[in-house]
């Protein structure tokens, strides 16, 4: 099941290269630079790829909304504040949150390279996208990645009746010698809004205990969702905790809002900056055992993990297993574009003056 | 409620500085050097201030055992095998966990004072004990403090039927000005194993989602219990994926063991050391932003969150503050000694010719 209710129910799809070129020119188009708009389309592209939709190429007409408006900075100007061998704090100058992010892991790779581990604070950063695609750029270059963002209050504590925190996600990957690195990426929320939302078309009703009404209490109709329940049910101070965590590495490490002070993401002001902080870290693995070991360990974990045993008729996956099964099919059969983002990339094309999206014919079947 | 079923059900207690000087004394009869004994001591006696029973003094006889059957060494050996200025390996010589842990916190906060961060990943170490107290350790001294360990397989993977994942904690901890340190200490399984004990000494059912029989299915019996489930309930994908975290940085970066491959906890063997793997972590908050900074958002992040609207008749609090509380008043009071640790106290003092515990007439009624 697609994280993203529109996905997988309509036929048309793009390739991935294509989606990339059709993102870049439009944020180009918009006003964003270079590293910009690559690094946007790319953070878009990795939600496409491997199936995370909610944070895939829907997001670009907000993105060039936000740059149009001046909430994001289509040229921003980014600079590291300060740096010891190990952690840096990055003034992101309003950037989008990919350029920001990027920027911030690729130093995080540099002083872990040298140091065996680095840390970046960024400030003045804006909307995060997957925060996966961060922790898996680590990942890909052989280290340990981590990335952790707040986000406007969506969610409440445990035991409350007001959203509070942000979904504030936690995301992890670590390479995996010979195959696609192990990759987290999880919301603090039991389950993202855009679950709701698939709950909403589907007429069905929600779990127990993953949303809330205006009272906090617990809800089956996504129609009377207010607000989104933390991760553990009857133990959610555990998922409440763990959006704190977030919270004190995103916000109160940089100085940036915290998620009750963070403007909403939907606007209607897409003109002042949100001052936003994100964090994001890098290990390298050689540096505490060799990289003999470190594969050997990982490959003996990942074997153990897929031969559990399971519930009858049940299965287990290791994190990104999903996703890497997804992006195998959309490498080949390319990614599903939602009608309402393949009418808005129309009219963006439109506007913009960039040629439009090519897509393909309606898929043969997909398995 | 607290997790230790026993604990508060009777009246027996024990001033803390009391019970420390019998956990010293007991350990160093049987055979631990002075920095063992204290930091074990220490680490127990964290649990039995702050209410977390299960990692209290009653791991006392268990540490007794291990220490004199070999398992773990009295007089150990650690030393730092080489080291960054943000990372460095500790080789615990098979000492106890607690000593290893607060000397890679000790190290870790070193080089975090330089350098703004530092990491030490732990190898040959053994029992844990409660992962807060080392988290706590670092906020005490006003860093950002981390403590992560696998332990021996107990928790089956969403959809699994089989032991796979420790309970595996993840503990952070933040200085707080004026104020008891921010401090979340959770295993990634729904629920801890003491709290399927309590529920069976009270003869009632266990809630949905929290622990599954041999089959891996859901089990409200607590007789039946034979596996805990990862948290998040219907998403304990997420769950399951944070021990993978803790996994890969306790025993993939270390070198040491899976916890699939742990020796179980309570033996029949405890003279073969334990292999373990455990990873702690510091952050120096002024080496992001100025301590003013830093001190004025925790203060108005937990003035948010505590002050954030409840359900009717509910509550809400931030991590660390039911464990403050019972602090208070188990300064106060002193801590209650479950009756088999009594017995089991009692049996020792006599073997190891140390001076009983000392223990307070009953309480007067504790609120």
């Amino acid at each position: 099941m697609s994280a993203f209710p529109n996905a997988e129910t309509r036929s048309l799809r793009a390739d991935l290269h294509e989606l990339e070129r059709f993102c870049i020119e439009a944020l180009s188009a918009a006003g964003a630079d270079a590293g910009s708009a690559s690094s946007a389309a790319r953070a878009m592209v990795h939600g496409a790829r491997l199936g995370i939709d909610s944070h895939g190429v829907r997001l670009l007409p907000h993105y060039v909304r936000a740059i149009e408006g001046g909430r994001v900075k289509g040229k921003p100007v980014l600079r590291f504040l300060w740096e010891t061998p190990a952690i840096a704090v990055l003034d992101a100058g309003n950037s989008h949150g990919a350029r920001a992010a990027y920027m911030a892991m690729d130093k995080a790779m540099a002083m872990a390279q040298v140091t065996g581990i680095g840390a970046v604070s960024i400030r003045n950063t804006s909307h995060f996208g997957a925060a996966g695609a961060y922790a898996l750029a680590a990942a890909e270059q052989g280290y340990v990645g981590f990335a952790f963002c707040n986000s406007d209050s969506f969610v409440r504590l445990h035991g409350g009746a007001e959203r509070f925190h942000g979904t504030n996600p936690i995301a992890m990957a670590a390479p995996v010698a010979g195959s696609d690195p192990w990759l987290l990426d999880m919301a603090t929320s039991a389950i993202p809004y855009n679950r709701v939302l698939l709950y909403r078309s589907l007429g069905v009703p929600l779990p127990d205990g993953v949303a809330s009404d205006g009272d906090g209490l617990d809800t089956h109709e996504a129609g009377a969702v207010e607000m989104l329940a933390p991760l553990g049910g009857l133990f959610g101070h555990k998922g409440a905790g763990l959006a704190g965590m977030v919270e004190i590495l995103s916000a109160v490490l940089s100085g940036m809002r915290l998620s009750q002070d963070i403007a909403p993401m939907g606007g209607p002001d897409f003109a002042t900056p949100r001052e936003m902080g994100a964090f994001v870290m890098a290990l390298r693995p050689s540096a505490f055992v060799t990289e003999a070991e470190f594969a050997a360990a990982m490959v003996r974990y990942l074997d153990g993990l897929r031969s559990s045993r399971t519930v009858q008729g049940g299965s287990v996956l290791a994190p990104g297993d999903r996703e890497w099964r997804e992006a195998g099919l959309r490498a080949r059969l390319g990614a599903p574009i939602d009608p309402e983002t393949w009418t808005a990339f129309g009219e963006l094309a439109a506007r913009l003056g960039v040629r439009g999206l090519s897509t393909r014919p309606p898929a043969e079947a997909a398995e």
